[in-house]
């Protein structure tokens, strides 16, 4: 209901676009880039996500009578903008960075190209949808690659930061590596797999906790898994459930296993596998959950504890230790009179001077082994040459310089639309993990230590470097005021 | 769309419903409070909000025939439950804590009496509304105690986790403090003032920032609030501020102000005001920007910084430093053969274990002042004299008494939901914080400190102090194995 309204917006865009429009500027052609400038802490990468949800927000953009009659009772905005908005649409083009890719700070992860007016209203929504997903993605990443293999549950909807963040939140904890996601509308808007079996307030709302166990082995005989830890793990879960595991063998059916949900996991997993194991059960799994995050995960899984699946909810769905990727979006050319005019923004921290002109990221892989090398951050009409080797060098330290030889390489801006109309067709969520775990296995290991990765090159092009430095000397020269 | 589906729930609720149901159980009427064990770090208390969508949720809660196909091809239900949810409504009760009310670890802020089939499939989606909604008020709630009474608006949509994030965000706020938002959604859905003028690149579209500010001035007269930080804030922004500030006036209008966003705030506020005062705009505002806090306000405002208004978005509107409240919803008590039957679940933490029974939380005040003294967590049925002294003792360390004299006191969960019927008028936002306002000066500034906040007493009665310590015993002999 939110995501579908153009009042998705800050008020600012608004009043900037009736400026424009008062101007005769509304319909000048800009481009503007959607990048980050760093990466989350102990990152080697964000993975792109949000793009299926920036695209559905754009193609369905418009001003409804409702919202046109909320915007007149402000008193800030003319009858003829009221009017111009009444016949608003995306009729832009845009391009990205496809959603499960490994991006690096200052990349465009989308380019908008479209009239000033489209440009801007549009800002805060696209905002809002990558931040949030290439977030959340990222997160799971890292949990996932702390569980080392082993399947991983997105289990946060009750700690997400509303609806949305339940369900938009899952669908990039499922592109960021998870298997499935505790969260029903989330599997069926995206088609994700779900998973749940019980609460505690399950097993307390019988007589006993072996009553409790019998009641839902009757109830999903193939698909019993058991919470062990309401009374006590050891003295009482996991014997009843070995009790119930023993019940549902007379069937013919079999124990899918356990969930341990406090205490110490390490120890109580160790504990109960050997009780399982012991009675007849090596193949019970054990699950663990109780506010996990990527580092409990590695710390649990170095002390050897027998943990199969591990469901991880609060610090996956907020990104706790950062929750929020400070993505911006920032203008990068103008059109005057039919020609691009590139723009730069200045500022006294070297990080946060844009990039000017229209741009593209290009990817090299060596042809040796596959591995991704480098990234190079070009003007888009620039042409790589694959079959010479090529020097690239870093945009502040220009003496860093190294040789790119026997590459192949990739253009990572993509078009998704065109004048307003979808031109590809956007992959589903589990393509989109498959996608993203092709393209991670492509970058050394070093790059995804989960503390201290080693940085991933990402330099400027020559031509864009040249652009840039040709921009910033001028306003280097206004921003110390001696002109 | 995601708050209005049936479906924003976890998968367990729905495997434990399709037990009760299975069971004969699924009409059992039960008791579920919702509410929190920790306070935020730093916070004396929380403010309570997202009861409003709570509501709208209970009472528009059904599976939708597209919803039961999703179910069905689960391949976990048989038809008979679906049938059941066909027809599935929330007739239960609900009890809750005003939006805006300071509240305590846990005090329930919600109380569900329904059937268990009910009770349970509702649990996520409460959770998940309340959480995120009393987080951000509570965040809001100490920015505007750092602003002083500086009025603080709302800038986060950008950075806030999906759509509604923004929205109910936005929402909690307001509650909190904040005076208005940039989110124009939340202004149009909630009748919330929204305020929000110019980003960079609208002076970046420009050949100069002088002609920026005169085309601003020209589309908002009454409204020119100038963003000065795009090339240099002291040798372009504030002179060419003057300068259209000069020009206004020769039109019988006035400047409003200027919006910095970058570089040492306090510095350049200051330097800012007196080039104002000195060109004879001494009623100039200055708002400031740029990734503020609770903490980097209170700063600013101690160096002396003549700032008017902040805006605040990112740490706000993610609640940074704690990114989720961690509320609960947990079993307390189950109606048998007519009688309810109090609940506790036992925890090897003491600040895990439950509060068994219907309860209530009432407020005392002191008749001299009107000061909030304690609350005291009692059973629902208890009577408090007002017209006598009361005794009352901390439930862990039972030796702390206080006696509390010449008082009045308050219950807090009121009823909201009859029968599945809403019977009162919830407010509107504006009111709940005016509401929120002045109970909260009833409360000592020393459980408003930013840091250390004073502990407010939040005491058991005896009454449901002895039931408690009635059911730990024998449940603590089963967490201990000894019986």
């Amino acid at each position: 209901m939110n995501k579908e309204s153009a009042l998705l917006t800050d008020l600012y865009q608004l009043t900037m676009t009736y400026g424009y429009f008062r101007e005769g500027r509304a319909e000048q052609p800009v481009v503007f880039d959607l990048f980050f400038r760093q990466l989350p802490p102990g990152s080697g990468y964000v993975l792109a996500a949000g793009l299926e949800q920036a695209v559905e927000y754009l193609l369905n953009l418009h001003f409804s009578q409702e919202d046109l009659a909320y915007l007149a009772q402000l008193n800030l905005f003319d009858t003829a903008f009221l009017e111009f908005l009444s016949t608003f649409r995306f009729s832009g083009d845009l391009w990205a960075v496809p959603e499960g890719t490994p991006v690096f700070p200052h990349e465009p992860l989308l380019q908008v190209t479209a009239p000033v007016a489209q440009a801007q209203i549009v800002e805060t929504a696209l905002l809002n949808m990558v931040n949030f997903q290439s977030l959340i993605a990222t997160k799971a990443c890292r949990v996932t690659l702390a569980a080392k293999g082993d399947p991983v549950m997105e289990f946060g909807l009750r700690r997400a930061h509303g609806p949305d963040a339940g369900v938009y939140g899952a669908r990039a904890a499922v592109i960021g590596g998870c298997v499935s996601t505790s969260n029903v509308r989330a599997g069926q808007l995206f088609g994700l797999p779900v998973s749940g079996t019980m609460a505690h307030s399950w097993v307390q709302s019988f007589p006993g906790e072996l009553e409790a166990f019998r009641a839902y082995a009757e109830a999903f005989p193939d698909n019993t898994l058991l919470l062990v830890d309401t009374y006590n793990v050891l003295r009482s879960g996991v014997p009843n459930a070995i009790q119930v595991g023993r019940e549902l063998r007379q069937k013919g059916l079999e124990l899918k296993g356990i969930r341990i949900d406090s205490g110490d996991l390490a120890y109580l997993s160790r504990q109960a596998r050997k009780m399982l194991d012991n009675a007849g059960f090596p193949n019970a799994i054990i699950v663990a959950s109780n506010d996990l995050d990527e580092e409990t995960i590695q710390d649990i899984k170095t002390q050897g504890a027998p943990i199969d699946s591990w469901g991880v909810g609060t610090a996956l769905i907020t990104s706790r230790n950062y929750p929020a990727l400070g993505g911006v979006y920032k203008l990068a050319a103008v059109q005057h009179e039919g020609e691009w005019v590139p723009k730069l923004k200045i500022s006294e921290n070297s990080d946060k001077i844009t990039l000017p002109g229209i741009k593209q990221v290009v990817r090299f892989y060596s042809r040796d082994n596959g591995v991704a090398i480098a990234d190079l951050i070009t003007l888009q009409d620039e042409d790589i040459n694959d079959s010479e080797s090529m020097v690239i060098f870093h945009p502040l330290e220009t003496w860093k310089r190294k040789t790119l030889r026997n590459f192949t390489c990739k253009k990572l801006l993509v078009p998704v639309i065109q004048a307003g109309e979808l031109i590809m067709q956007l992959p589903g969520v589990t393509e989109i993990r498959e996608y993203s775990r092709q393209e991670q296995a492509r970058f050394w290991e070093e790059h995804k230590r989960l503390k201290f990765p080693q940085k991933y090159i990402v330099d400027l092009s020559e031509g864009l470097w040249n652009l840039r430095a040709g921009l910033l000397e001028p306003a280097g020269r206004a921003l110390n005021g001696s002109k």
